[in-house]
């Protein structure tokens, strides 16, 4: 495996993009109430894979956007993402303490600390797309508090919650997942490209079909990662899922097919991107990206 | 003291309306995850003054809104309030057991549903916005999030935190009440104000001066009723704040004088509405309801 392949190497420039725009978006650490913003600017800074904000300056290039826009729109998926994991990582949820290599928010900051941080950061997101100057901002904000609500991310958690220690049935497994981890990166899909010139309706129809690829491979990858994975390799405790006895696609499919799974939902992700040209480009690489990643 | 003029007949029928809205806008309790629509239902239905609901209806009048528009607004103060209480409420937070009379929350559904209940709800409220067909809806969620978030209510709730035990001095406090409940109070105005005829700049002075009179006043009034109030009446637990020693109005002031200021306030809210003509009507009735309220 081609290491320059899973890690495009304009993918660091974006993530250090992304990063100096979250460090601007995020209020200072001394900025009162201190211990809010500087627990909101340790968990939305310093880590993570911005797979998000990558997919959504990706798809913006299909229309020709300016990246300036798209900050805007990747900054606020990485907001709503490290929300949910300061708020996922909380003891009365899945009680983790290590984070992208990190103690968890809470372990740094204390459970109430962390919670308004979670909702603040879940606020944050809104305000910087309802203050971009963009011309879909209200259908952008439409679209991101759909991709995060009670029929998306939340509602995925809530799913996840329902069903620890019970079988799953690989549908079942598959719906909680294209809420809890899919949503939000379609909503990052289509965000981005929101920001470009309108798609016709077969590529925007195209468009879903590789996020909603993308979406299920990253999270069967990251199932995979968690059964071969250490937690030096991927800065989360590792074997979680397996220890808690939760249903996930490796036990349900074995680790084969789980790998042979997300090799087919690459080549869907490709196959959707061909109504595109050129443009497709690095949307492309982010297929191969996510289907090789290690961590 | 006349009931009549504490608690104006038409807020009645504002209070079932916003509570209809509120109904339609949330997703039905039996549609999937259950649990947390059930939960978010409970948190946000059937309960509370709908203080803020009002006052954005009453300052809607100002610009003659319809109140079709207005419903739109007064829905998103009142999710956020919502999800502020549930959030509030849970075991790292105050660790209440009661709210409107009932048990909160998270003692009726775990506090991992009523977590991922509170996110949602706030998702809810800015999506609410994000659907609405309002001219300024991009304006009035970047207002809202101003209001909800790290430099408002939630910024509010990290200094009470940081302030439990602490001598607290009278600025201190009322800069912490600001943000806590005032920044939503103000929004809920200006939000209602928002959807009718644009304000001349006297006017919107004006009507910030009402809002911080009303949103420090019902908060004054929250502390006199903490000490004088008992759970029944309040529908939450009375006497908390003096036994975790918090710093409150009447605990820096005296009862006599926090009255005798919340009366102050009552005339300074009235006294900035006299740039209104007849349209303020509403709003003067809500401040003497606000002062003279007994839950």
């Amino acid at each position: 495996m081609n290491p320059d392949v899973a890690w495009p190497v304009w993918s660091r420039e974006r993530a250090q993009r992304v990063e100096s725009a979250l460090e601007g978006a995020l209020p200072a650490a001394d900025e009162s109430p201190q211990s809010l913003h500087a627990a909101m600017r340790y968990a939305a800074l310093g880590g993570g894979k911005r797979v998000r904000a990558l997919l959504a300056y990706a798809s913006g290039e299909l229309g020709g956007a300016d990246a300036g826009l798209v900050d805007h729109a990747a900054i606020a998926v990485e907001l709503i993402h490290a929300y949910s994991l300061v708020h996922d990582d909380l003891p009365c949820m899945d009680d983790d303490v290590l984070r992208r290599g990190k103690p968890t928010c809470h372990v740094a900051y204390g459970e109430a600390v962390a919670l308004l941080a979670g909702d603040a950061l879940q606020t944050l997101a809104f305000e910087v797309l309802a203050k971009a100057p963009l011309s879909q901002a209200q259908a952008q904000i439409a679209m991101l508090a759909e991709a995060a609500g009670s029929h998306g991310m939340a509602g995925g958690q809530a799913l996840d919650l329902a069903h620890v220690e019970d079988a799953l049935s690989l549908n079942e497994l598959e719906r909680m997942h294209a809420l809890k981890t899919g949503a939000l990166i379609h909503a990052a899909v289509r965000l981005g490209a929101a920001c470009g010139r309108a798609l016709d309706q077969a590529q925007s129809d195209a468009l879903d079909r590789y996020a909603a690829a993308v979406g299920l491979g990253f999270q069967i990858v990251d199932d995979v990662l968690d059964v071969e994975g250490t937690a030096h390799s991927l800065g989360k405790t590792a074997g979680k899922d397996a220890a808690q006895g939760k249903a996930t696609y490796v036990s349900l499919l074995g680790l084969d097919a789980a790998k042979i799974r997300v090799a087919e939902l690459r080549d869907e992700a490709h196959t959707a991107l061909l109504a595109f040209g050129a443009g497709a480009r690095r949307l492309n690489e982010l297929a191969d990206w996510i289907a090789l990643r290690k961590n």
